[in-house]
Order: C-alpha cells, then structure tokens, then sequence
C-alpha cells in the first residue's frame, strides 16, 4: 500500500499538464499527464475542472496543497501570478499566487514566472528548473542554456537569477523548416559537418543571417545541396547567430546545459567548438525538484 | 477598333499571372490577371490550359509568341528555362526555352533566371525587371534593391548582372508576424519612431536579433509595448540586421529602391538615417518593358 498524497505538483505549461502526487517525505506517489494545457483552456475555472478530471478517483480526503509553475501562472492562464524581477532568487511560495476553487480539497498555489525590466525579457516555468538546480547545487555561480522553442541564457550567482536572455531560437526553426520556402529541401537526418560550418559561418558574420539562410535554398536548386545538410545548416546558422549574440553570457563563464538530448547536444557541439567548457545537466526531474523545494518552505510554514 | 495583337508579354509567378496583349509597336492592347499562379498548377500542360483560358475569344488567329518570366520558368513549371549565370546580362531570347503546346496558335518562350554559384543564390523574374530598368537607364551602374518576399541586392554595370544577395526578411516579418509567439502583440498601424530605432538596434548588434525579436514579445508583458509600434520595430529589427549584413552592396553606392511602397519606403528611410543617397524607381510597368527589350530581339531576327 502507498503512502498518503500529501500534495501536488504541476508543470502546466502552453500544450501540456504534468501533475505529481507526493507523499509529505516528497515521494512520487503517482504522477500523469494531459494535453489540456494553458493553450486549450479558458482563463479560470476550466483549470480546476481539467485538474480535478486528471486526479479522478485518486483526490485526497482532506485539502491538500497543489504547487503549480508554468504558463497556468500567466495573464492567460488560471489566474495571473505577477513576474518576480531581476535580480532575484527564484521565487517561492511566499510569492506565489493563492487561487480560490469551487472544489475544497485542493488550495492552489501559483508560482510566478520572472522579468527582468531592461532588457524587457521574460520566463515562466525556467525559474522552477533553476530552483530545482540550485536546490541540488547550492554553490553553483555561473551561466545556465536551457535549449528551447525560446532558448534561455541565465546568469545564476549566490542563488540568484542575476540576469537573462532570451533568444528566438527553436521556434525560427521550426517556421522556417515547416513553412518557409526552405520546407522543400529539409530532411529528417543530421550531418554533423554542415552543421559546424554554418555555426561558424554566423558566429563570424551574424549580420549575413537572411542571406544565408536565403542561401539554403538556392544551394538546394544550384548546388544539389542534400535535405540532411540543408537540415543541419539551417539549424547551424541560427544556433550560430544566437551563439554571437549571447557571447557576453558564454564568454569565459562556466557553462551548464540543461535539456532535450538532440538541441542540448548541438549546443554543446558549437560551444565546444568555440573552446568552451560545457557540462550537461540532466533535466528531468529538475522542475519537480524546484517545486519540491517550494513545498519545503511551505511545510517550514505550517 | 484596337490593333491586332501581334504578341503576348506574361509574368507568370508563383501566386499569379499578369498577361498583357500587345500589337507589333509594343503598345497594349489590353491585359489581364489571373490567380492561376505557379503553385496551383502541376508542371507541364496545365499551364497551357490556363493561358488559352485567360485569352479566351481573343486567340489571335495567326500564330503569335508569348513570353513569359517568372516561376513558370523553374522545375515546378510549365518547363525549366535553364538559369543564366553571373556576371551575364539578363537574359533574353536567345537563351529562352521553346515550349511545345499542344495549339498551334501559341509559341511560347520561357525566359531564364539567373543564378550566382558563390555565393549560391536565385532569382526568377527579377531579372526582367531589371531588363525593364536597363532599357530605361541603359547606362546605370550602381546597386538595385527589390524589396520582398525575399528582398535582392544586385550591383548593375555596363548593362550586367554582376552579383546578387538574396536576404528573407520578407518572408521572416511574414512569419513572425502572423504564425510566431508575437502575433499576440503585432498591431496594424505604423509607429515610424519604434521603427527607425529598431533600424539602429540590429544595425549596431545584428548578432542580437534572434533576442530583440523576442523583446518584442517581452516589452509587451513587461511595458505594455502598443501592437503598432510592435509590428514597427519587428519590421526595422529585420530590415536593420539585413542592412549591416548587405553594407558591402549598398554602402558608398548609387542606390535605386524598385517597387512597392510601403516596403520601399521603409527601406529608404532605414538607407536614409545611415546616409545612403537613394533614388526610387516606380516598379510598375517594368517587368513589362523588360519582356519589351526581349521581344525587340525576337522583332529584329525576324
């Protein structure tokens, strides 16, 4: 027999909800997923009917705390749960949104995201990752990649979120790979070469970025140019830019990647082909462990 | 009564066909447009079908040549006129491709494009227009902007085609506009302040623009950037990181903007505030003095 859900956790980001039940040591109890995320759902009340249809027959007796981050938190969402702002550590419960149900089980706590005022730049969801980060590796002091539709660079020192940025990344490649006109040369595969020269192509020459993606295409139609490389090069050019742009960030720090094998390792191929010394963190688990240690604050609380 | 026509001019591109009636003096005899564009139609008879549709009852009786620029010209076409190749002169009837057409009353050239091998890059139909701007201004020599979908820079002298670079810009404010995260903030309007500053920020730090395109989404959450001066800046962030990586083509140079407006006009005052001395060049009717130069050639071997 398992032990009693003390409480929940949710990542309940843009398309999907990923909830956690654990026991009051902090051990996954069970945990499921569903693809009601915030982009499905009205602001309000449609958030406690997809959270209650999720946890079922499995709903605690007596009210219990849900911990949630993500995108529920934003102007779109359940309820808005304002930006904490730069310089700050990653905010906690004591910051967190209180959101009234109809149901009395469940008291709802949202965790807000993070600004930063100039540069005007946002996240939601990446500060719970880096909660999680810091709760593993108190002393950690340096730059943290978290690889994405919208890649994040963040400065992390003495705890804190010092500064960030974030770069347009993974979700150009996904428009120009899809529905560009580059979508008619792209392949599935990857060719590791075609990838590193056009990384270096764009680190030496940012500014030439339109041409050169422009350039996929017309090596296509003069040169024969393979959907493999084409792939690769177009991913190259853009990793390649957003590495010259966030040179200030990268430049001499020590570097951790957190995430998704296939982008964190082409970032790791084109930092290390700049000298950089990357390590890798392993991203799972690294939310669920930034909301563990939210609800710790809240268990010191009670 | 009108003359006979004695030809056919047609720019047939991927979206639609502009075909005009001329008589043997060049003059229009009357013209027409049709959505039957490059891509709705599968390549080879079927764009036969789709001319003599448009001409309809005014089949000239004789047999009469048409000639034709564009994407009708490419793989995906009625058939493939072969590119030209840089430095070379746009290319004419000589280096046209004869079709064959199931009526007898039709003989069509299909006009080349031109291609650069290195750089690799394209163009189709381009290469008409400025036939267009050489017959007007035969002794031109300095750099041509054609804003676009996909924008050309081509430096012209002694009546060639020397070299051409190919920036996406259009395509990417299409994009990001309409299909990006920024959808969320881009408004209709014109905001010619947030513009020109934009300019001036990828300009400066090209390196940057996949982060400043993001801070677009960011100075709306955090700022409350209006959609108007939103749609600006992405416009001046894209066209500003094209004119620092296209410096080499325009900088110290005589420099004639072709075509639409709006475009051409932020174009010019994006040259303007670095200086540049810009001359506009009234877009309409070029394309069709340029097909004019080629039937003057086809007049001339008859």
């Amino acid at each position: 027999m398992s032990a009693p859900v003390a409480w929940f956790a949710a990542d309940w980001g843009t398309t999907h909800l990923r909830l956690w039940a654990l026991d009051a040591g902090g051990t996954v109890v069970w945990s499921r997923d569903s693809d009601e995320g915030m982009g499905k759902l009205a602001p309000g009340g449609a958030f406690e009917t997809a959270l209650v249809r999720l946890i079922g027959a499995d709903m605690p007796a007596g009210p219990v705390p849900v911990i949630v981050c993500g995108m529920a938190g934003s102007r779109q969402g359940w309820a808005e749960a304002p930006y904490a702002t730069t310089p700050c550590s990653p905010p906690g419960l004591d910051a967190a949104t209180r959101v009234p149900t109809a149901g009395e089980r469940l008291r709802v706590h949202l965790l807000p995201g993070v600004k930063q005022d100039t540069p005007a730049d946002v996240m939601r969801g990446e500060e719970t990752q880096i909660a999680g980060l810091i709760a593993r590796d108190p002393e950690f002091d340096g730059v943290v990649c978290l690889p994405g539709t919208h890649t994040k660079w963040v400065r992390i020192s003495a705890r804190e979120i010092v500064s960030f940025q974030t770069f347009m990344t993974g979700e150009l490649f996904d428009l120009l790979s899809r529905q560009s006109v580059l979508r008619h040369g792209i392949g599935d595969g990857w060719d590791a070469a075609a990838f590193e020269q056009a990384v270096s192509d764009t680190l030496a020459r940012p500014a030439t970025i339109a041409a050169q993606l422009f350039g996929i295409r017309s090596s296509g139609l003069v040169a024969g140019l393979a959907g493999d490389a084409a792939r690769s090069r177009l991913s190259g050019l853009l990793i390649g830019a957003e590495l010259a742009g966030a040179r200030p960030y990268w430049l001499g720090q020590r570097i951790a990647i957190l995430g998704a094998e296939g982008v964190g390792d082409a970032y790791e191929a084109a930092l290390a082909a700049q000298g950089a010394q990357v390590e890798r963190v392993d991203a799972a688990g690294l939310t669920l462990d930034g909301l563990r240690a939210a609800w710790s604050a809240l268990k010191e609380d009670a």
